[in-house]
């Protein structure tokens, strides 16, 4: 259904969903339930090997379902993201009612699957989704692993620089002066770019493929530094990975190598910085310039993520450039809303998500696991204290951006195993009592 | 705001509620919320005495909110109800929507609200709205009292056939022959009604407005008889009261003192049907002639209601004439379906009520108290056994619709007495726990 929640819209779509049940225990084995975020599916399931790693030791099924908007499940094909029209039903509310209808389908459709108990697991917004998809429909997961959710990092729940300041953490410890050589090549760039040869030398230095022309374009080139920075810090993983970009083990450490000096001039202070950004978007060698208007994966749906920021998921982020090391920038509701109008022709409604998920107040909700990373910047938004004895925080504290979702590695820090043995442990338990409720 | 699930549309619209502070403690106590239904407002909050009545008891303040697109709160005024376009907006979600943003900002804007703990209130569709606004909505109310709420109404749930034959039972014991006497009434309209002169006499016997010109006016008098029987047995109270008709206490007897000899010939027989229908809607003595378009209150808002039961409302029903006083008719989806399509352009969602809100599968919620009356017809779609010890059954043997949610009454049997005692005693635990989370 596209609309389910009005009538007039009667039209349905098809929604791209990859299941696995080689493991499955076919009388009523469990069913771990990945609540698909803002991408591509088979990049999200390729991604979370934790549900590999976990499916005989359960005897689980594994599902991993497209969100609405994203990958091949477009509501109106190509005319998805046309207007704000095409745009309407691109909400988290939708998206937890495909997840709630899909789970029933598959649990009448196949066979021994009736009394199948389900668990939410996801990572970032898809581990919010698997949280909400557990306090608004109890009926239809036992459970939810909520990785790295940063469901409180809306309205005023949260200092809105927190976010930036673990990014800058992770800089400061992984290299004497790092995040200082970060923190001094902002106005470094401002100086260069106030002239028309420094314009050229930047455009030149950091091999960009479009040079730059203007203030503007300087401006997005610190943009895209800046994204390039958060981008290291949420996938500072321990071993050699692929996730939002090919990297190596612990890239911050690799990066912070070329970033020892914060007193060098402007050029080789930026000769370096350049360094330091060609590891994360040319690791392989391969790119023959760069990018700026490109930062992460083109597996994640840029432009349906955007709307949705500029609709309900509307996260205040600032800097001070004192406790980070970004440039100072406060948090603009109004200019960020003027932004969204201008783009989309909607408005942000910054409570809604409060209202509708609750913000602090979720302690009547149960069977939810928040897990997080202390080196992952999204933990500034996320639920790092027990709630409830059922609504438990899983700290990691070498970990970044939802680490426990990835495959097991030899290099996994001993915090990782211990998080994934007690998430286990919990989903053991939901199997229990969802099994014995029939 | 009139779409809460989608930003296209980001008109608002004025929302009518009731307020009552004068027992209220200024100092976070209580608030008792009416979760309006499909009706004016003040006809609920004149209908609620129950509240009322327990305003003082609980240092509470009363808050009565009306449901859009009912009483005032239409979302496009007099156009709300032009075309599917504008009913749009009238489902139970966003209802429930409209109720939370308005507690929140009730609890932000009232000085000494802002940790008061709010209980849900509600009755008939009403009720389920209250028990659904603590299931989606834990965090805005800390419980619901569900009156006469027939949440597993749909599906199948329940039998189709239960509703009307408690209906039956009310007349079977309210007199002896007396439900028999309206299982004859069917065959002896169907006798009249094929000639001329039968339609005639008809229109004459029963003072008929518009008289009866063809079988199709014939079918649709004995609707309107069958809604009466119906009515009557929702409004079976203990005392003069005038709910949807001013009527004597337990106006069943009454009626059936009128339907005593089943065996009548059918002239005779219609003449005594005549009687027990005209008491129903001229007790008074003031109508001049009886309208078959018109069963229940003016207060009601049909035309809205008709238009839920034709989205996500679809309450399946049956009669067999055998466990029930009615002619026999089988429930028909399909039919019904091109009926809401001729009518609104909609086609109904019968199963997306029960992924909504669960079916019977909500034992993870908590603090509802859902309350049956025994006489009323429906108890055959509500909770009537405890599902957990915080989700509680109450029945009322010898009540009516709702009949706990009326002013305490000299003439109120001992079951009322008591459901509203344990009633108020539940309420006093939500508030104190609800006190204390602060």
């Amino acid at each position: 259904q596209i609309d389910h929640f009005g009538f007039d819209e009667n039209l349905t779509f098809q929604q791209r969903y990859l299941i696995a049940d080689q493991h499955w225990k076919k009388d009523n084995g469990p069913i771990l339930f990945y609540t698909g975020n803002e991408g591509d599916i088979t990049w999200f399931c390729n991604n979370t090997g934790f549900m590999w790693d976990v499916a005989e030791e359960l005897n689980a099924m594994l599902v991993f379902a497209e969100h609405r908007y994203y990958g091949e499940s477009l509501p109106f094909g190509n005319e998805s993201f046309s207007d704000s029209k095409h745009l309407n039903y691109l909400t988290s509310e939708q998206a937890l009612a495909d997840f709630a209808v899909l789970i029933e389908y598959l649990k009448t459709t196949i066979a021994g699957a009736r009394y199948s108990p389900v668990i939410a697991i996801g990572g970032s917004y898809g581990g919010m989704l698997a949280a909400w998809l557990r306090m608004k429909y109890p009926h239809v997961v036992v459970g939810a692993l909520a990785a790295s959710a940063p469901i409180w990092q809306f309205g005023d729940l949260v200092p809105c620089g927190t976010y930036f300041s673990i990014v800058t953490n992770d800089f400061k410890q992984s290299g004497t002066d790092c995040s200082e050589s970060i923190r001094n090549s902002w106005n470094a760039i401002n100086r260069l770019s106030s002239t028309e040869a420094g314009l050229q030398w930047l455009s030149s230095a950091f091999h960009l493929c479009n040079p730059l022309k203007n203030l503007q374009d300087a401006a997005a080139m610190k943009n895209w530094l800046s994204e390039s920075w958060v981008n290291l810090a949420m996938v500072n993983y321990p071993y050699k990975a692929d996730f939002l970009q090919p990297l190596p083990a612990w890239p911050i450490q690799e990066v912070c190598k070329f970033l020892k000096d914060p007193s060098l001039s402007d050029k080789l202070l930026l000769q370096n910085v350049f360094q330091a950004v060609n590891l994360y978007y040319n690791y392989s060698g391969q790119a023959s310039c760069l990018d700026i208007s490109e930062t992460a994966t083109k597996n994640l749906g840029q432009l349906g993520w955007y709307y949705q920021a500029c609709t309900e998921m509307v996260m205040p982020m600032c800097t001070d450039g004192v406790n980070d090391m970004f440039e100072p920038q406060k948090w603009d509701f109004d200019a960020f809303s003027e932004e969204c109008y201008r783009l989309w022709g909607v408005r942000p409604r910054p409570s809604w998500i409060l209202s509708m998920y609750g913000g602090k107040n979720i302690s009547s909700h149960s069977n939810i696991i928040f897990s997080n990373g202390g080196l992952d910047p999204w933990s500034a938004g996320g639920v790092t204290q027990n709630i409830t004895n059922s609504l438990v925080a899983i700290l990691i504290p070498d970990g970044a951006h939802h680490l426990d979702l990835r495959s097991r590695n030899p290099e996994d820090p001993r915090s990782v195993q211990q998080a994934r043995a007690l998430e286990i442990c919990y989903m053991k338990q939901w199997i229990e009592k969802g099994g014995h409720s029939h």
